[in-house]
This record gives structure tokens, C-alpha cells and sequence, in this order.
């Protein structure tokens, strides 16, 4: 307790994704007062980030600024800035813009951002998808790929601009290859002259030996097949060797030599690393990390030794049980927040602490209109009952009424008219063209 | 008539703005082959750009990708490309890829973009109003100054950080004064702990001797009455004479030096010149121009010595009647495209030509909720009356039936709460402190 009788405990949270907003709004009426930190003013759906990119849905329409999530909660402030460093002795974080924050209790939920293998030349040419900018920079080039295939003499280069190879098929890689295909087939041929978008090909490229490697086999053979029934090429077993602006070379274990699938839209959806802050706390610390970063953190989410430092959502490496992960999903970062707050009440009010124990509600992902795949432990589903809890799911996910209105009108309009009404192509666009064209 | 019986008339169109949008589509079923190129992918309604910098719509809200809009629209195509010059000789337009179109008709509707009288270094202070991403980094701009306000120790920096300088009281500026002030009274207040937004101080600086300057001088003073109402500081007859990270220097007739207003953010809503095409139209073709670059036309739109080039919406100074301009409005755009597919159609079928005559809808501007101007020449309207008639106007303008259907919900739902959903700060964000900050 501070000298001071009348200053309250202090919570610093670093970051307004899941992990950070649900443990700030856990703290509503707690004797403490809350500052969440965040570079953004927003929190964002990343889950939805594949439609922005696809143009099923508006930017807006995934994202909402944190005061106004915060706004009726009077022990909470809103501050926007990159947190920088950690002082775990002096409790203070210091921040991009030179000030520092005293804390009492630090809860770290920054997250993780794409990585590529080591090669990051291989960015120029593959675009990944973990922020706003992302998506609207991963439609701009899917978009501006059709626009250059119409106006394209040559046939084998309008060949490579219809051919789009998406890398890592997660939940992001197979929801992304199924959108495209729909909107080469549903969307688009009625708009171009030149070209046949539904001779559009997308290759969805994943090292592991089946799609979705972290759900169960079965849920795997049902979402390939739904792929394969849009006409995604599905290419398991298959490393990226190379990534360039005419297009990617992959290996698999069977052949030999490497092998190139001509395309001009690379779209990136493997590997994660963690932020800048995280690096500095693990080092600040002397936590230990796994090998994409993320800190290990003990069976209560704090770090080993600093019990005022929370790690939750994808930043945390947490066992859950039977060496099992808690998975860098939404619902990871949901139940971290709140264990988190509910620790800090706890200690405040002097009661017992409570257990983490992540509740695993299980998996989804949709593969197009009417095609998805369900992974609810005691239950499985796929094609149109999963497809209708994913819409239901992440309706009810999104945070603001009025963005779950709107998504809502948004996915209603676009299953009756088949159309993709979000296409400007803002803030990219068009590449220049690659160096050796005639 | 082409060697070639089978070869249409073919009609280049640059630009998908209102004139060239209408243009094209006027030309639907005539027997010519439409080309339709823009440096963009979309069709945008600039008299709402205002809203997206204000975070009252969505980019998305107010700008429709041209092929849908021509999809159904058998003869016509859509090149995405940026037109860089013209050979009037040969027909031909040259276009940054590498490629050339020739044409047989010409329309030119490139319009005009914001411009600095001649202080480009002011651009960087003063962000300008005429693309999406104009908008988007306006509105980063505004609520990043409310976010250093809030995190700001320094009381004479913190007002600096909330106090906003609009130069120029054309619509554009007047809209955007009365919704800064919206915004700073109604939508943020509760949102923000340290700061009390509601003292904002908004100034609206004018060259002319009243806001509006092209309106009845009765509606510019009840524009200025409004606006007054509503917190803005007026102030007309005066001068900017610099421009640089902490605010303006501004002059008036009356007083001899000028005088400092210390603002963080300044907008700039003044001046215009023609884009890159336009001076490469004027170069190629020995066209008169005017101050701001504009292209004198003929009474038919027409470049004197070539019938078969049409030069419409903003781009042209196109005189009406008793040496009235055309306004550089969406009307403007609009009946110029007609006029030039109406007079093509007649020409091919040997016709009479039709004669252009602007058709004087009147003016309207918003000023706030329920608060707004209109002249319709014959009645005028100040107040509720306005205001109703500018959203049903500007809804009917707007194209797509999606977009009606999510403005109209926007409008309803902001007139409903006050609020402002759409205040994501992105692409942009908060500028680096100015050098001095310590």
C-alpha cells in the first residue's frame, strides 16, 4: 500500500486487443484506477481482418475506438502511445513520446505481429495481415491484380496476375483462400471485360501435412475438401523456399527440386513474432521465451518472480493443462484479461486467489458461403450449421452495438447478392511494375 | 465513320468523378465503345468527404468502385491507369503504364485538387480535403491533437493541442468548422479524462469579407450566425500569411502587423489547381486557361479547334450566361457529362447538336445538426428546413443503393446519440512533437 492513504492501486495495461480491453473493463468498480495504453485508438476483430482484406466489410466496421468502449467507466483512462521499455524495480514503463508511467500492477497484452522465417526481404512481395493498414493494403493488392490482369496483352502474365498464392493455411490462410475464390466466382465477372475472374487460380501453400494443423484431422479432410469444392488448389506438405515479385518457390519431401508457381499476389499467413515491448520486458525481466518470442509465464499468468506482471492473450506462452497452450485466439486473450483483474481484486480485498484454468470452447473457421467447419470438443460440425454459429459466434464477439448492426446488414447483403461492396483500392494500390516487363 | 464498318465510335473518358461517371453512363446503349480510365478504382462523392474527415461515415460510405457502377453497362469498359499526356494529332492518350488508347472522342473530367498559393512548404502544417486519404489523415490529425491534448502537463501546449485553425470559408470549410465544433461539444466530451473538450477553440479564416463567398450575402451572414452559435470564431477579411507546425500568421486590412494564432492542427479548405492531365491537355492543345489552371471551353464544352475533345466538370472554365462560371460542384460535373454524350449520340446520328446551358440547382451547406443554408435561387432556406433539404439531397446524389441505405442509418443513428462512430485513427496517427517540445 502506498503512503499516500487516498491513492489508489494503480493498473497499467499495455495494450487494447482482447487480453487488454476485457481485463480494463473486469476493473470497472475495483478500488484501482486503470490506464490502458495502446499505439492505436482502437481495438480491433482481428478475426475479421480476412473480409476487410476481401472486401466483405469497411475497417470501421471491425474496429472501435477504446474511449468509447471505456467511456461510462470512470476509473479507466485512455492513453495512445507505443510503450517502449519496462523498469520492473522502479514499476515504470516508458513510453515513444519521452514520459514515463508509474505502476502498481502491469498487465502486458501486446501481442504478436506476422513474422517471416527469418526473411524479411520476403515482406516487399508478401503482404501479412495483423492491423487495419494490412488489410486494406491486402485488398488494394488483390483488387489491383484483377485491374492489371484486364489491361494485359500477354497471356502468361495475365496468367501470373490471376494467380494468387496464399502461404500458411491457419484459420487466416484457409478463411482468406476461401473468400478469394468466391470473389473470382461470385463477385467479380460481371465487372471485367477482358478477363474471365473465375479462371482466377489461389493456391493455399502450408507446410504441415493437412489445412488447419491444430484442429482435429477430421475437421482438416472436411475443410480441404470444402476448399477444394471452390477451386483453391491445396497444397499441404509444401514449404516456401523463396518469395519474389513474380512469385514463390516451394519444396516438398517427395520432389526434389524446388518448384515455381508464377503469380503477382503473394498473400502471407504463417509465423508470428512478438512486438518491440515484449522483447524489452523479457529482457527487462529475464523471462524466459519460446522460439517465436512469447514469454513464459507461471500457471497465473504472471511472470515467475514479478507477481505484479501480468502476460495475457497471444504474447503469453501459457501451459493450460496436460501441456496444452492456451491457443492466440480471442477467447485466449478474453479469459487472461479477466483472470488477471480478478487476481487483482482479489489481493486488494485481501481474498483467496483464483485458479487459471483456460475454458476451451473450441474452433472455427468458414470457408466460404454456407461452408465452415466447427470444432466444439464434445461436438463437430461442418458445411451450413457451422457456417451459421461462426456468423453467430463472431456477431456476438464484436464490440458496439452499432458494429454488429452493421456487419450483420453487411453479411446479409452480401450472402443475397453474392456482391463485395468494399473494394475501393485506398492508401497501395497498384504496384509498379516488375523490372523486366516489356 | 472508320474503313472498319464494324468498328465503333470509340469515346475515352478520363476521370470518374461526376462528369466523367455521367458522361459514360449517358452514353449507355449509343452506338460507341466506352472507355472509362481512372487513376483510382472508384467513383468518389466529394461534397461528403467532409463527414469521413469528421468520423461521422466510412470511406467506404461515400465512394462506389466504377465497375460496379458500369457493370451492367454493355459498352463500356474500366481501365485503372493514370493519364499523363495527349496527342491531339494522332488521338491518342499516353498513360503512365506504358500503354497509349486512341480515341475518337475525347471527354476530360480530371478535375482539380487543393492548392497552397504557391507555398508548397504549407502542406505539411496543413492537410488539404480532396482525396479519401485526405480525409483519413485529417481526421487522424484531429482527434490525435485531442489525444496530446489529454496526455499533455503544459496548459498553454494543451490549448495549443485543441485549438483548430480552418483556412478558407467556402462550403467545404464552413462544414468542416460546424462539425469540428459538433464533435468537440456532443461526441467527445465523455470520452476524455483530463481535458474538457467542449473549450476547443475552432477558427474559420477567410480572405473574403464573408463566409460563403459565392452564396447571397443574406445566407452567408446566417451561415456565420450559426456558426458563431455553435463556438467557431469567425474571421472573415483576413488573410493566412504563414503556416508552419505551431499555427498561422494571419493578416486583415485593419490591423498593420500580423497576428499569431497558436494551433497545433491547421486544415486547410482553400485553393485549387488542375491535376498533372489538365496542364498536359492545356500544353498539347494551346487551351486558354484561367488563374488556377482551369481550361477555357467553348459554348458546347468543346476545345476550341477540336470538336472532338470535351473538357467538363471543375477542369473547365466554362462560361453559362451573362458571364457566370459553371460552379465547380457535382451539378456542374454532372450536366457537362450529359451534355457531352448528348451531343456525341447526336453528332452520330446526324442530329441537331444539342446546346449546354447549366441548369442553376442553387446552393446548399450544413453548418451542425438541424443547422444549415440553402439557396435555390427563387426561395432560400436557412436553419431545419436547410438542413433537411441538404441530407435528402445529398442521399439522393450519392450512387449505390448500399450506400444510401448506410448513410442514411449513419446519419440517423449520429442525429440519435450525438455521436461518431467512425474514429479510427489510421495511416496517419499522431505527427511526431514539434522540434521545441522538451
Amino acid at each position: 500500500m502506498s503512503v499516500h492513504a487516498a491513492s489508489r492501486h494503480r493498473v497499467l495495461i499495455i495494450g487494447g486487443g482482447y487480453g487488454g480491453l476485457y481485463a480494463a473493463k473486469a476493473l470497472d468498480k475495483a478500488p484501482v484506477q486503470v490506464t490502458l495504453l495502446d499505439r492505436r485508438n482502437f481495438h480491433l476483430f482481428s478475426p475479421l481482418l480476412y473480409q476487410v482484406a476481401t472486401g466483405a466489410l469497411a475497417p470501421s466496421e471491425i474496429a472501435q475506438p477504446l474511449r468509447l468502449v471505456l467511456r461510462k467507466q470512470r476509473n479507466a483512462r485512455v492513453l495512445l502511445g507505443e510503450a517502449v521499455d519496462v523498469d520492473a524495480a522502479a514499476r515504470t514503463v516508458s513510453v515513444a513520446d519521452g514520459t514515463t508511467i508509474e505502476y502498481d500492477t502491469l498487465i502486458v497484452a501486446t501481442g504478436t505481429h506476422h513474422a517471416y522465417f527469418g526473411h524479411d526481404d520476403w515482406a516487399d512481395h508478401a503482404g501479412g495481415l495483423k492491423t487495419l493498414e494490412d488489410a486494406l493494403e491486402m485488398r488494394a493488392r488483390i483488387l489491383a491484380s484483377f485491374e492489371r490482369a484486364e489491361s494485359e496483352p500477354d497471356e502468361a502474365r495475365r496468367r501470373s496476375w490471376m494467380t494468387f498464392v496464399i502461404v500458411g493455411a491457419g484459420p487466416t490462410g484457409v478463411e482468406l483462400a476461401g473468400a478469394l475464390c468466391e470473389i473470382a466466382r461470385d463477385a467479380l465477372p460481371r465487372d471485367f471485360r477482358a478477363i474471365d475472374t473465375t479462371k482466377a487460380q489461389v493456391h493455399l501453400v502450408e507446410a504441415a501435412d493437412r489445412v488447419l494443423p491444430t484442429y482435429p484431422p477430421g475437421l482438416s479432410r472436411a475443410a480441404a475438401r470444402q476448399l477444394r469444392s471452390l477451386g483453391t488448389t491445396v497444397r499441404t506438405g509444401t514449404r516456401v523456399v523463396g518469395v519474389d515479385e513474380h512469385g514463390v518457390l516451394v519444396a516438398t519431401e517427395a520432389e526434389g527440386e524446388p518448384v515455381r508457381i508464377d503469380a503477382m499476389t503473394v498473400l502471407w499467413a504463417a509465423g508470428v513474432t512478438v512486438a518491440r515491448f515484449g522483447r524489452a520486458l523479457a529482457e527487462a525481466t529475464d523471462a524466459s521465451t519460446d522460439r517465436a518470442g512469447r514469454i513464459e509465464v507461471a500457471a497465473d499468468l504472471t511472470l515467475p518472480g514479478h507477481p505484479e506482471i501480468f502476460v495475457v492473450g497471444d504474447l503469453a506462452a501459457a501451459v493450460w493443462h496436460d501441456d496444452r497452450m492456451v491457443p492466440g485466439v480471442a477467447q485466449g486473450g478474453i479469459q487472461g484479461g479477466k483472470h488477471a483483474a480478478a487476481t487483482i481484486k482479489a489481493r486488494l480485498a485481501g481474498e483467496p486467489l483464483p485458479t487459471f484454468s483456460f475454458r476451451d470452447f473450441g474452433e472455427l473457421a468458414t470457408i466460404g458461403r454456407l461452408r465452415a467447419v466447427a470444432d466444439f470438443r464434445r461436438v463437430r460440425f461442418t458445411g451450413v450449421v457451422a457456417w451459421f454459429l461462426w456468423v453467430s459466434i463472431h456477431i456476438a464477439l464484436l464490440i458496439g452495438f452499432q458494429n454488429r448492426m452493421l456487419v450483420m446488414n453487411r453479411w446479409i447483403w452480401s450472402f443475397l447478392t453474392r456482391g463485395r461492396s468494399n473494394r475501393l483500392i485506398t492508401h497501395a494500390g497498384a504496384r509498379p511494375p516488375p523490372p523486366d516487363r516489356d
